[in-house]
């Protein structure tokens, strides 16, 4: 939640004239976005998100992530469209920063997700799964095993600030995933960061799936995992059963989940609650003191990583295909 | 710029349902208001600005504000127009916090006003101290002279690590306010922080006034000069002629200045320069590390403040009337 780019009156005027979407309304900075200083931008056209890339954003990078917004609009995932300007470029720069212009999406995220929400969530992800099966960019996943290892090391003994024997369960949880990862599953291009906060609803129907700049190549099974714990849990990490059976059926209905990804579930539960653990534990102890933007509590994850600790198989969680 | 409370859709949607503003359609935190929780809120019946007051807020003087700013709009001063619920309350409670929904208006604030800009803003501001003549409430301005005094004791010899010298100068400008201050100008109902971050624009044309949280009761002219300090002075904290004559202009054509509001502009333009040095030091001082909103510059008003020392009497700034 930021605004770190202040943008003059002017410019900005300039910046939305090489557009062709009419003047520039109001434009209002909106508290979403950790990386980047997104605005709510209403013109003569309508209402629009303009983002700002700051720099711990890498603008290579950039092309990907717009690309992938249309190649999932263009099969029915709704996301933000990139908007090009007159000269047919979407990726272009405003006060010194790589910028964008995207389409404003109706709906309000959900705090609590109930059945419907979850089971909507689940078809929406088979489908960005499906769709996105002849996206031709790729994208590597820096938040995967190796990345958990190194972000693991930068930690260090720091983690039994947050709670006691913490360093010790990243490690026996490393040295198991580092043995049991699945090698031989579907791969595709995954959303990796399908929270909550990054779906628009109106009523129980997705208006929207949102923040795309963690998505990149890696197991598509990992990414309905991830969704699982971060939609299905109850307050003691536990799996909400109706809520986890809800989604995983919707999913499976639209893109079936095989044997193997089966199998691998509790695995790559572990590796997803770790994945989050890892990053909020970071964040937690690099927090500036009194900063405005609380930093995530890792311990929710931690309750997950130890529930998902307790499965020897996908039986065990009561689910079903 | 902050969003310091969550609100839950759940909460939210069984609020906006207590007005007669239709459903929500988004709800998106906004990057404004230091003090406050502010949000864009669409629903079926256009688009509003959600504010929920945080503690800081003294809850006993927000019909004051909501009053003032339903009293202003109602004298042709546009500004954001406070929305009743069913029941007839504009203020109300939502995640249990004091909470109001207010138009939103259209326009962006200009970050480098021109002549035309602050000839607009002059003759607004004379408006909105001509309409509020009648206004029924009064609220005492916390930040006059004694809230000076008690604030740069509470600075004390800490303003010397913004800049060495500046505990001097702090004090000799109370000593001499407090000899020269004025006593028998008109007094009013005056916005207080009328920056330009607070004025919308659509060109030249103002197309809203916000943010009245700073509004009281305290010399008008008072007023005038913290604008004049606001939007009319160049890098170096002088006047600049052409821009502060504009408005000064603009602001006696709909409510003419007297001989001893003249006389006294150098003293109020001193108080007014004081003002907001005394605010920005004591905020940076107590600003956290690394903190996301960055505190805005005391040494502007340094400048200002020092200009306007070197100023005996109003003509000595060449402006006229």
């Amino acid at each position: 939640m930021a605004v770190y780019t202040e943008v003059p009156d002017d410019a900005l005027e300039a910046f939305v004239a090489s557009y062709d979407i009419g003047r520039v309304r109001s434009c209002k900075g909106i508290a979403e976005g950790v990386e980047n200083s997104n605005f709510l931008l209403h013109t003569d056209a309508g209402h629009f998100i303009l983002t700002l890339y700051e720099k711990r954003v890498n603008a290579e990078e950039l092309p990907f992530f717009l690309r992938l917004m249309e190649h999932a609009q263009a099969c029915g995932v709704i996301c933000p469209l990139p908007v090009k300007n007159r000269e047919g470029s979407a990726l272009n720069t405003l006060a010194g920063r790589p910028a964008a212009i995207v389409t404003f999406l109706d709906g309000i995220s959900v705090n609590h997700p109930s059945e419907a929400h979850c089971a909507a969530l689940g078809a929406a992800l088979a489908q960005f799964h499906v769709c996105t099966s002849n996206f031709p960019m790729q994208r590597s996943n820096s938040l995967g095993l190796q990345g958990w290892q190194d972000l693991a090391a930068r930690i260090g003994a720091d983690a039994d600030q947050v709670m006691g024997g913490l360093k010790g369960l990243i490690e026996s949880t490393l040295e198991t995933l580092a043995v049991e990862w699945p090698r031989d599953l579907p791969t595709g291009i995954i959303h990796a960061d399908l929270f909550p906060n990054n779906v628009l609803f109106t009523g129980n129907q997705i208006t929207g799936v949102i923040d795309f700049y963690f998505a990149c190549t890696d197991i598509l099974a990992y990414d309905l995992v991830i969704c699982l714990n971060a939609w299905c849990c109850e307050a003691d990490g536990r799996f909400n059963l109706a809520k986890a059976q809800a989604m995983l059926a919707a999913y499976h209905k639209i893109r079936p989940i095989s044997e193997a990804e089966i199998a691998a579930i509790p695995t790559l539960a572990r590796g997803a609650a770790l994945r989050f653990l890892l990053t909020r534990t970071y964040d937690l102890l690099h927090c500036p003191k009194g900063a405005l933007v609380k930093p995530l509590d890792p311990l929710e994850y931690v309750k997950k990583l130890e529930f998902h600790n307790g499965i020897l198989k996908f039986e065990d969680y009561g689910l079903h295909l």
